[in-house]
């Protein structure tokens, strides 16, 4: 299809879409005349994705380019594209919004004594180079200034929600090709985080129905 | 202390702290003189909570606002509550970026087709006025765009991992007045949200690096 009737599958304008081009998010049809290129159903899909980070993930542009770039890639280290991928999702670093590749992975786990302490609480390897354990270390002092509790029992009941539920999500990557198993797992990471928000905010809609208080 | 000693004690600036003050976010000391007023522990405590609202939860300032306006509020219903709470917090909807009261609580089941299929399959009341329900619903959209899968297992996945999970979250409001359980469940949600998140992003990395793919 043309690029006119590609707007029109999709939804997307045609000024977007051009930009999409040549941002290089979107691979340019066949050319078929020197002013006329050729779309298929892998650009409807293309689209679909860019829209799912963008308006629905809610994604700046620049993260949405970052993430592509990792989907797309050839990947020696699987760990290392999942880290660059979560390195691009919220929360962001406040030293590292910047669009280059030096996105501060030179945290020294003397920076980073609460999620240092955490990691051993919850079973994991403490990596002070992966992303997330930085992001672990801001959120862990968030509850420290809010008054929250963060405690091993605490660690234990988030450990014994979301280990399993890692398992069972990345289970299907056993039998993928590495550069599947990489797309499924950085857009997994980005597009279930907020329907696990979601379904943990409706949880708690629930339970406050079914356990009202208001005894004071 | 005086004004320039909690900012020496709390690490903001002082042009900052009248910012929270003209804005009401942070209540005023008491008056000494014309010129003097005093603080003390409880605006250090509320200066750390917006530093966790927007530097590690990093959400806008007129965010942070409605939120401590909710925290602070007298509440006849903890979950309308919850909800402005919910309202007020990432992934925001394309239709109620403005700041004003009106945030679109008039979505209709109709338009929440994937919400309203999935809070039978995660066992939820379903509620079209509730903002997790919108959110679920964009959050759902996204998967579908994305081709990721989203049926009667995974919902069971998620909510075998969340409900148990949410449940212990709020156990202890059972023997809290309703104005500390509106807080704690609003701070809760904003601030264990991050943990959560990162949680998962580390046990997955452990995943990936205990079961490494590359056979094909």
């Amino acid at each position: 299809m043309r690029i006119s009737e590609l707007s029109a599958a999709s939804g997307v304008s045609i000024p977007t879409l051009k930009f999409y081009l040549r941002k290089g998010m979107l691979e340019r049809g066949d050319v078929t005349s020197p002013t006329r290129a050729d779309y298929g159903s892998d650009h409807l899909e293309r689209i679909a994705l860019i829209g799912a980070l963008t308006s629905v993930r809610g994604l700046p542009i620049a993260r949405v380019r970052q993430i592509l770039a990792i989907v797309d890639g050839a990947h020696d280290d699987p760990v290392d594209a999942m880290g660059r991928a979560v390195a691009a999702l919220p929360p962001y670093d406040n030293e590292s919004q910047s669009d280059d590749d030096s996105d501060a992975l030179d945290a020294t786990a003397a920076e980073l004594p609460r999620a240092q302490h955490a990691a051993r609480a919850l079973g994991f390897a403490f990596d002070p180079a992966y992303p997330a354990t930085r992001q672990l270390e801001a959120a862990l002092e968030g509850l420290d200034n809010a008054g929250l509790p963060w405690n091993p029992d605490v660690a234990r009941r988030y450990r014994d929600a979301l280990v399993p539920l890692a398992e069972e999500e990345l289970a299907p990557m056993d039998t993928m090709t590495p550069h599947e198993s990489v797309s499924y797992a950085v857009l997994g990471t980005a597009l279930y985080e907020p329907v696990i928000l979601a379904i943990r905010r409706l949880a708690h809609r629930d339970r406050v129905v079914d356990h009202p208080t208001g005894q004071a």
